[in-house]
């Protein structure tokens, strides 16, 4: 175990009704809000309505930026970040998922930077950039799946030049998060599976380590792993029972609130994979890592076989001989890759119809900026990801 | 699951020669620090001078205050407002384990009490208090048990009268606290069973509840559970393997921060039950609570039976045809009970001579002040304490 330091201060609400009471957290912060948004979503589902209700109960002013998609935009950010200056904004709320949250990140420290720097060149394109400042971010929390709520992360694309790029800072963990699971009921399938996916693919970046004796840590994830196995489906097949929703709910911040990782380097070379995908062809963060973690598995996994072994044991209770540890590790991704199946997602590029044009150069973009590999489990330089990406035809 | 609040915001700082960094962390909350510990064991192990010396290069002014005893007393809390009144003290730093941190939390709290209320009959005497406002606490841990470093919690004894209470508040979490599990290798092999059991309660008492679908928290705790189970006894055959003593003392801290049982209602009678026992004969909590867990779980597994085999078969491998329920069951008590015998700790109360005699005294007493009753799994009453007592003799 490596010697760590563990600080996680949001405060969450959790449960049925809390999102009318985001405008008393809220107001702790400020009198003037960003209220920062995605498409329509939350308009329909009655979330729109019920944060302003709240908001303007509790006094505050309101300024709305909607318009965040999925792989959110630096224009866009760049957009609030003059919004928060020109309007004196106190707080950032994000109201949606994981993009919307980390383009309020984004906008909130963006918004405390002098006119010398830059948020996208001296931040998003550095390899260690330190974030000194940030107007406070809440959130409202109604899809469950990248763990921004209470994460250290945000992650902004450049689309102009196609570049997806992540800045972590203890400085930009979100004050609050308010998360009702009734929000789900109306998540679209398979916005559902792909969230779960984005789950289990935070817990399996923490998972695989060459940090040895970090027991409780290896037990914890496999808790959530098994959480996500057992509930994802349910959850499918029935959207509006409540326990489901609430499951994938919670164990979606716990995954990523950085718990998990103490004591130990987790790998996040597939995340950096994906998002060359994702940038490129605008695929769903999860659907991207459905496809390309079973292929970076079976890239890597000789280099801690034992840790593969354990994993497909205690998670995927493969029970082969423990003799045939290859056998073993195979069964386990192939459970994985069923797992995946079950929900919905793609396994193959070609099941989204990408075919092998673009992966030398994905693999080469994937480097760009101050990056000299990627990953931790195995270093991965531009023809081990473009290998990868073969792997995943 | 129920609705919850969630929010833990101590600073934890892990690992080795970090105590050597604690008056960086100190100097963050003001100049004059109360050093609040227990007997001799750490000015021989070093940490008394390892310390002292962090807060004097930090600037800081240091006035001590030893003397907590296990089952810390409220006249030495008594002394330590005081202090804290007299000399300005801005910040109180707990050096030591459970007891001194919970006297530190009493300190804390009751040094910003007005003349007007009194932080025993007015705090920790009632079911609910609420506790406005606290010095900020701050801890070097040197014994892994309580959990008390990241917890809402206090435990007092008033020895004039034999009354042990606890008090509850978000006010008097620490705001950091510094782990490193070298400290753990001079102490005896007692204590370190006895805190090894004290952790493995503290998730027992979160498992057992009769809320319904709380499957992460469940995980979760099974994890901590089977990672106790796993490395006490390995910490007690290698005293000064950093790995096991490592592992004990990270889980000590994830038991008891609340994170496990969000959503769902712990028991706490054992706990309860257990005060009445180490008030009046002065035994370690850990080794009351070896003696009264399975006691307890004889009495009340059959409120929720399934609770209890989910236990067994996930927690201690029970493997017996699922339609003997009530063997499944009773079996896993007698693993518990095992393990307990293994690491050195007495299951029965005659195992301490401890007799018939004061056992209805001690029912009686365990619903002094304004309780009705013990514990949420099953509410006990007199009679029914005293049932447990008996089957614990």
């Amino acid at each position: 175990m490596l010697n760590f330091s563990y600080w996680n201060p949001t405060r969450i609400n959790f449960g049925k009704g809390t999102m009318a009471e985001v405008g008393k957290e809220a107001a702790k912060w400020g009198k003037k809000v960003l209220f920062h948004f995605g498409g329509g979503s939350i308009k329909k589902n009655g979330v729109y309505d019920t944060v302003t209700a709240s908001l303007k109960a509790a006094g505050l002013e309101i300024t709305y930026l909607g318009g965040v998609v999925p792989n959110p935009h630096l224009s866009l950010v760049r957009e609030g970040i003059e919004i928060c200056k020109k309007e004196h904004i106190d707080l950032v709320l994000a109201v949606g998922g994981g993009s919307v949250i980390d383009s309020a990140k984004a906008i909130a420290f963006g918004a405390k930077l002098p006119p010398s720097e830059d948020v996208w060149y001296d931040f998003y394109m550095k390899a260690s950039p330190v974030v000194r400042d940030a107007l406070p971010i809440g959130v409202v929390l109604t899809i469950p799946a990248a763990g921004s709520e209470s994460s250290t992360g945000t992650v902004v694309t450049d689309a102009e030049h196609g570049l997806k790029r992540a800045v972590n800072s203890e400085t930009i963990v979100p004050k609050f998060a308010v998360m009702d699971p009734e929000t789900n009921y109306t998540l679209p399938a398979y916005q559902t599976a792909c969230g779960a996916t984005d789950i289990l693919a935070h817990l399996q970046e923490r998972y695989f380590t060459t940090v040895e004796h970090n027991d409780l840590s290896d037990r914890l994830i496999e808790a959530c792993m098994r959480n996500i196995i057992t509930n994802a489906p349910l959850a499918l097949e029935h959207p509006n029972d409540y326990r489901y929703r609430a499951e994938l709910m919670w164990t979606g911040t716990i995954a990523h609130n950085n718990l998990l990782d103490r004591g130990r380097i987790g790998d996040w070379a597939t995340h950096d994979i994906e998002h060359e995908l994702s940038a490129l062809y605008d695929i769903a963060h999860g659907a991207g890592l459905a496809i390309m973690f079973p292929a970076w598995m079976k890239y890597v996994y000789k280099v801690d076989i034992d840790r593969f072994v354990q994993w497909a044991v205690r998670v995927w209770d493969v029970s082969l001989p423990l003799s045939d540890k290859e056998g073993i590790v195979l069964e386990g991704i192939k459970r994985l890759e069923a797992f995946y199946k079950r929900i919905g997602m793609p396994t193959r590029l070609s099941d989204l119809k990408i075919g092998k044009d673009k992966l030398r150069f994905m693999a080469e973009n994937s480097l760009v900026g101050e990056r000299t590999h990627l990953g931790n489990f195995m270093k991965l330089y531009a023809d081990d990801v473009e290998k990868i990406y073969n792997l995943a035809l």
